[in-house]
C-alpha cells in the first residue's frame, strides 16, 4: 500500500494506496502510518496522502487482504455473506439454518447481523443478554448450540428500539462488528446482509475478506430483478458467488396435500442461469419453521432441503483443500 | 427560520434556525440566502450561520411546512408514505393497490418510488419508459390508468443494474423525485419507503411534508418487532400514522379450501396497539395478485379487502373536510 515515501524540505511525505476511492477505513489507516512514524522521526513532520490502486495493484491487495483477520485476534477461516438486494426474501432465515446445519457438522460458526436497522438474528435464535467485554474486546453471544453471535439488537435496552442512523454510522457498526469482537477462531463467519445495495452491502463486500457469497431470492420475477442487482453489484466488486437459494418456493396444504405455488411458478434456474451463478436449492414455505423463528428456535429445525444446500456450499467453497483453523473442526459428516 | 440578523464590522451576519439537526437541504438554504442578501447588500459581505430550532418553532415549522410545495408548481393535497421497516412484506404492492383504488375513485395519484436501489413499482405498473423534460422539470411517466409514476428504475438503460450509492445520493435522489419532478396537480401522492429507519426513511419523514404513513407488516412476530420499530421513528419525528395493513395474512388452498395461516396466527391487532395505531385492514397471498404484479398488471387487480382498507384510509384522513385541489376530484363512490 505504500506508493511512495519523499522528503520535502524538512517534512516526511508518505503516500498510501487505497483499493477503493472511499473506503471507510481510510482516515484511520493514514492516522496509524502518520502516528507510527512519527514515533522514529525525530520531530521531523509527517504527512500522509491518498491514493487510488490501479487494477493491478487493487487485485493483488484483495488477494492478501483474503488473510486479513479482525484485530481482536483469533482464525477466522470462511467468510461468507447471504445477500439478496431484495428485503423479505429469508436471509436471516437461511443464514440461521445454514449457521445451525454448519454447527451441527461440529464447524466452529459466527453470525454477523449486518442489518443494523432491522435486525432479526437475535430473535430467531432467541438470544437476548448484551454482549459483555473480554480481554481482547466486546465478546459474542453465544446461541443454544454454540453459535457465535453478533448483532445491533443486542446492544439495544430494547428490541423494537429504532436505529435512526444515516449510512456512515451503519457501516462504522459493521466494521465494529467485524474489526472490534474478541471472535476467536472461526470455521464459518457468515454475514446477514440488510436488503439494498447501499451502505451496508457497500461495506460489507468492500471492507470484509468476503470468500463468497449465498444470494436468497423468491419465486416472484419482481424478487428475482432485485436479486440481480446484487448479484451484479458483487461480481463489478469481484466477490465470487456461491448460488442461489430459493425460498418460499411452495407451500404444502396441511390438509389435503396440494403444492400451492405460492408466487406462481419458480423462476430460480433462469434467475440463477442470467447471473452466471447455480441454484442450489429451493426451500417451501413451513409454517412450522416460521413459528420457531418467532419463538428463537431456529436451531430446533431440520430439512433434508436445507442440509443439501449446506452440503452443496460446503463442496462448493472446496472445504477439505484448505488449511483447519487451530483445533480444527470435525471432519465433514 | 430567520432567527437573528446581526451587522460585526463589516460583514452581514444573519443565523437561520433548522427544524432537524443534519436535515440534508440546510446547505442550499443557507446558500441561497446568502445570494439573495448579497444582490442588495452592496457588496458587504454576507455571512449565514445555522442554528437547530427548538420543539415549540419545530412544531410551528412543521405546520407550515405541510403547505410546502414542489418547485416545480402544482398543487399536492395529501402525501402518504407506505412503510414497513421490514423488507419483503408488501409494501410496494399496497401502494401500488392503495393508488390504484384511489384512482378508481377519480383522485388524480402520483406515486414516489422511494426504494432506490430495489425499486419495484415500475415492474408492478408495467410502465418501462424513460421519463421526459417538460417545461416546469421532469415529467412523471403515466401508467394505463393515469397514475403518475417516477422510480430509480425508469431512468435507468437495464432495470437489473445495480444503483450502488452511499445514503447521500440515495437522500438527494428522493429529494429530486419529491422537488424536480413537475408532478401538476394531484390529489394524493403515495411514497413507497423502502425498508429499513436510514438515510430514504430519514430524508422522506424530515424532507417531506406527509400528511400520514399506512405500516405495511406480516403476521409473523420478526416482522412485527421490526415494524414497531419504524412506527417508533414515525412517532418521534411527528409523522401522524394512519393505521397498519396486515399482507399475506393467509392462503386459501385452491384445491379443498382450507384457510392457511402461513405464519403462524395473526399478531397484528396486537403490533397495531403497541404501536398506538389501529389494524386498516388484512390482505391474503393472492396467487393472482402475485402474477398480475409480475406481468405489470396491478391495476386490474380488484379484491373487497382492499377496497376497504382504501376507504378506510380516505375516511381517516377526513378528505372531506379539505379544500379540494384545483379541477376538483370526484365525489367518493
Amino acid at each position: 500500500m505504500v506508493q511512495a515515501v519523499e522528503i520535502e524540505g524538512d517534512r516526511i511525505c508518505i503516500t498510501l494506496a487505497f483499493p477503493f476511492p472511499e473506503g471507510p477505513i481510510q482516515e484511520k489507516v493514514a492516522q496509524f502510518v502518520q502516528q507510527a512514524v512519527e514515533k522514529v522521526s525525530n520531530g521531523v513532520a509527517v504527512e500522509v496522502g491518498a491514493t487510488e490502486m490501479n487494477t493491478k495493484q487493487r487485485a493483488a491487495f484483495l488477494a492478501l487482504a483474503k488473510d486479513m483477520q479482525p484485530i481482536s485476534g483469533g482464525h477466522i477461516g470462511m467468510v461468507l455473506a447471504v445477500m439478496s438486494g431484495k428485503g423479505g426474501v429469508g436471509k436471516s432465515t437461511v443464514t440461521g439454518l445454514l449457521a445451525t446445519e454448519l454447527r451441527r457438522r461440529g464447524f466452529r460458526v459466527g453470525v454477523i447481523d449486518a442489518d443494523i436497522t432491522g435486525p432479526s438474528i437475535p430473535k430467531i435464535f432467541g438470544v437476548h443478554q448484551a454482549p459483555i467485554a473480554g480481554p481482547r474486546g466486546i465478546l459474542p453471544v453465544k446461541s443454544r448450540t454454540g453459535i457465535e453471535l453478533m448483532s445491533m439488537n443486542l446492544l439495544l435496552p430494547v428490541e423494537d428500539r429504532p436505529v435512526v442512523w444515516r449510512g456512515p454510522l451503519i457501516s462504522r457498526a459493521i466494521e465494529q462488528f467485524w474489526g472490534e469482537i474478541a471472535w476467536g477462531d472461526l470455521d464459518f463467519l457468515i454475514v446477514d446482509l440488510p436488503p439494498g445495495t447501499s451502505d451496508a452491502a457497500l461495506t460489507v463486500t468492500q471492507s470484509l475478506p468476503l470468500d463468497g457469497i449465498v444470494l436468497v431470492t423468491s419465486p416472484q420475477d419482481l424478487a428475482g430483478m432485485v436479486v440481480r442487482k446484487a448479484a451484479i453489484m458483487a461480481q463489478h466488486l469481484r466477490v465470487p458467488l456461491i448460488g442461489l437459494v430459493e425460498n418460499m418456493s411452495h407451500i404444502v396444504c396441511p390438509e389435503c396435500g396440494t403444492r400451492i405455488n405460492l408466487f406462481g411458478a419458480s423462476r430460480a434456474e433462469v434467475t440463477a442461469g442470467a447471473m452466471g451463478t447455480t441454484l442450489i436449492g429451493r426451500i417451501p414455505i413451513d409454517t412450522h419453521l416460521s413459528i420457531l423463528c418467532d419463538s428463537g428456535a431456529i436451531e430446533e429445525y431440520r430439512a433434508n432441503e436445507f442440509k443439501e444446500i449446506t452440503e452443496t456450499i460446503i463442496r462448493s467453497l472446496d472445504i477439505k483443500a484448505r488449511e483447519p483453523a487451530v483445533g480444527a473442526s470435525l471432519p465433514l459428516s
